[in-house]
């Protein structure tokens, strides 16, 4: 009874300092090849490690205040072999950039894949979460991501786009597709979507499902700036401040590149557009005063004005609601609850063109916030509502 | 006449100096989006620059020691804003990796895009030298390179490989392509060829100029572990020591994978493999063992043995010279004068086939190491070879 009784005050004492659970954490999929850490553990906690012998201070920096891996910098431990480490508390699942800070320098993690955002090439950690199925690399016909160059004649640049053709693409040589134009967020790329947004997997699941119409999709780079000027760095997610041509670029250059490229159904009612966060806004934009071009529209956590003026937005597209109604086929929202600063502004449009009689869809991501979990349930959400 | 010589004498202390040299250099085409630093100066001079105002010594670190950036570490001054910056004596034009070493800790370049390489997301230059056309974006039609996952039954996990289809491939519905398999080195995966060594472009160029036939390309990774092994990081380039079943993945599930979902001649006559240092070994391997499979053979900078037995080499490949030059249609070895210790056992190599009557060609690329600039060399060299 007393060695029972030592146990198991002992078992409480491991449990209450870590020690006596079992580490039962893998490394995180988002690593390079072979690398042990960051590693996810069943609870959703996540450990990070870098050697760092001649640091005075290491933390772990996650990329943006809505990030689910929680507020940085967070501190980090040093161990006598010079490695330091940070265990997290359950962390929100999904995709979150992060690097560390080593006295103070911003510094990627080496053993992380890299992924661009934040106008750099940003370490990473995918956290898998209860839904993480419906992202997930699975025994279903694979479609191709096809990276393609192309000459624009606004920039006077090259351009490289990526181009999503479903599993069946090519064996149906004769049969032509449905198009979603999809853009990232700022600081981010046209990798984005297939690297840290699965899109390309998304689609693979819910066209083998039969829940999505097989479509094509096109991953462009959201800047773009006149012949002769140069691009700036997207810094800290926040835009260039730049003039921007990418309007012009994708209904003058990127539409008749990819239609006389690929096997598309090149009409309005057969083209889509969506975006995330900036990519949100610049779909807004170039969809509602191109209604010529789009009829299906999709704003991913954009960053929408308040007060907006239903005659003269969007060169007045909003001013016939019967008109518009009939034009476009959807228009939707999406915007995740934790990341209160889009979700609100959103839940107004939505509700200020409902009130207008303006058909819209606006859907709620539970508990995710401004970060990718988002979007790829924005995906899963929207590509079923596409050309039907 | 007082104030010419005057002119003279500044001129000559300000060239000495270099402060009178025209700062003619711009961004290398590696870096990200709107990054001003590295510069590439015109006699091929880089300057680097990296913030770090809370160092207290900043190096460069070329990766590896026939870098054509010179030999590291290469120290870096101190601005009195924190900026630590070098710039190098004229380097050998190329793609080459590099990284900082921020007091003594090794330090991705924020500035740089990620190239995988030394098992890590390595930061990476551009330099274009004066032989950079053949392998730049040009007015040509683009073949796509395309990112396909397929699950291996060897190994039991997903896998993704990269398969360039040329430009004339989704205009010619019926017409099927040869296909050559590509590798890329220790520590490097199945995005070098595209993102270090610019293959897509290459073929390109050389399919545009009617130089190589147009054919498929296949871009694995070169690393594969048997159900249940998890992958070791391939650690400094050095290949990780591993029981590797990459040979049984080419042959019982990649080929099958390609044959199935490309539009490929799928037989011995019709398919090629290449592979740079690690993966000429490999390639070699695979081919001389499988000719069945296989008659077109490429080795780029290869580490081969000496004192190679031409009896029982290769499971007896060589031991009918006159069998070996009816069944193999090409067999290729390439190096760079730069690299000793590559170039010369593959001259070793390449003369004694030749003494014992095996067909086989030889290119040596004139003033470069064991980098990418060789094998992208070496790839223009050989591709016009092939399918002939």
């Amino acid at each position: 009874m007393i060695t029972m009784s030592r146990i198991a005050l002992l078992s409480i004492l491991f449990w209450s300092f870590g020690w006596a659970q079992a580490d039962d954490s893998v490394p995180a999929p988002s690593n390079v090849r072979g690398a042990e850490y960051p590693r996810v553990h069943s609870d959703l906690r996540v450990t990070f490690r870098i050697k760092a012998p001649g640091a005075k201070n290491v933390q772990l920096q996650p990329g943006g205040d809505d990030n689910g891996l929680g507020k940085g910098p967070i501190e980090m431990a040093r161990a006598d072999d010079g490695t330091w480490s940070v265990t997290t508390p359950p962390v929100i699942p999904g995709f979150h950039y992060y690097w560390f800070l080593v006295d103070g320098l911003a510094v990627g993690d080496p053993a992380s894949e890299t992924y661009f955002g934040w106008a750099k090439e940003s370490s990473g950690v995918e956290v898998p979460g209860p839904d993480a199925d419906f992202y997930a690399v699975k025994e279903v016909p694979h479609g191709d991501v096809r990276s393609r160059w192309y000459f624009s004649k606004t920039t006077q640049k090259w351009r490289r786009a990526f181009v999503y053709t479903p599993a069946e693409y090519d064996r149906n040589p004769r049969k032509r597709y449905p198009v979603l134009y999809l853009q990232h967020g700022s600081g981010e790329d046209e990798r984005g979507w297939s690297n840290q947004g699965h899109a390309n997997f998304i689609l693979d699941n819910l066209i083998a499902e039969d829940k999505a119409k097989p479509m094509i999709v096109v991953m462009e780079q959201g800047y773009a700036t006149p012949p002769g000027v140069v691009q700036a760095t997207a810094t800290q997610g926040r835009g260039t401040g730049q003039p921007s041509v990418f309007e012009q670029v994708v209904v003058d250059d990127l539409i008749a590149m990819i239609d006389s490229n690929y096997r598309t159904l090149a009409d309005r009612d057969h083209r889509a557009m969506a975006g995330l966060s900036m990519g949100g806004g610049q779909t807004l934009q170039i969809t509602l005063t191109h209604m010529d071009k789009f009829s299906w529209i999709g704003s991913f956590s954009s960053p929408l004005r308040g007060g907006l003026d239903l005659k003269t937005a969007y060169g007045g597209a909003f001013a016939d609601p019967a008109a518009f109604n009939k034009k476009i086929h959807l228009l939707w929202f999406g915007a995740g609850t934790g990341e209160e600063r889009m979700l609100k502004p959103a839940l107004a449009m939505h509700e200020s063109l409902e009130k207008a009689g303006i058909r819209n869809v606006f859907y709620q991501s539970p508990g995710t916030a401004h970060e990718w979990h988002t979007w790829r349930r924005d995906l899963r959400e929207f590509a079923p509502l596409l050309f039907r």
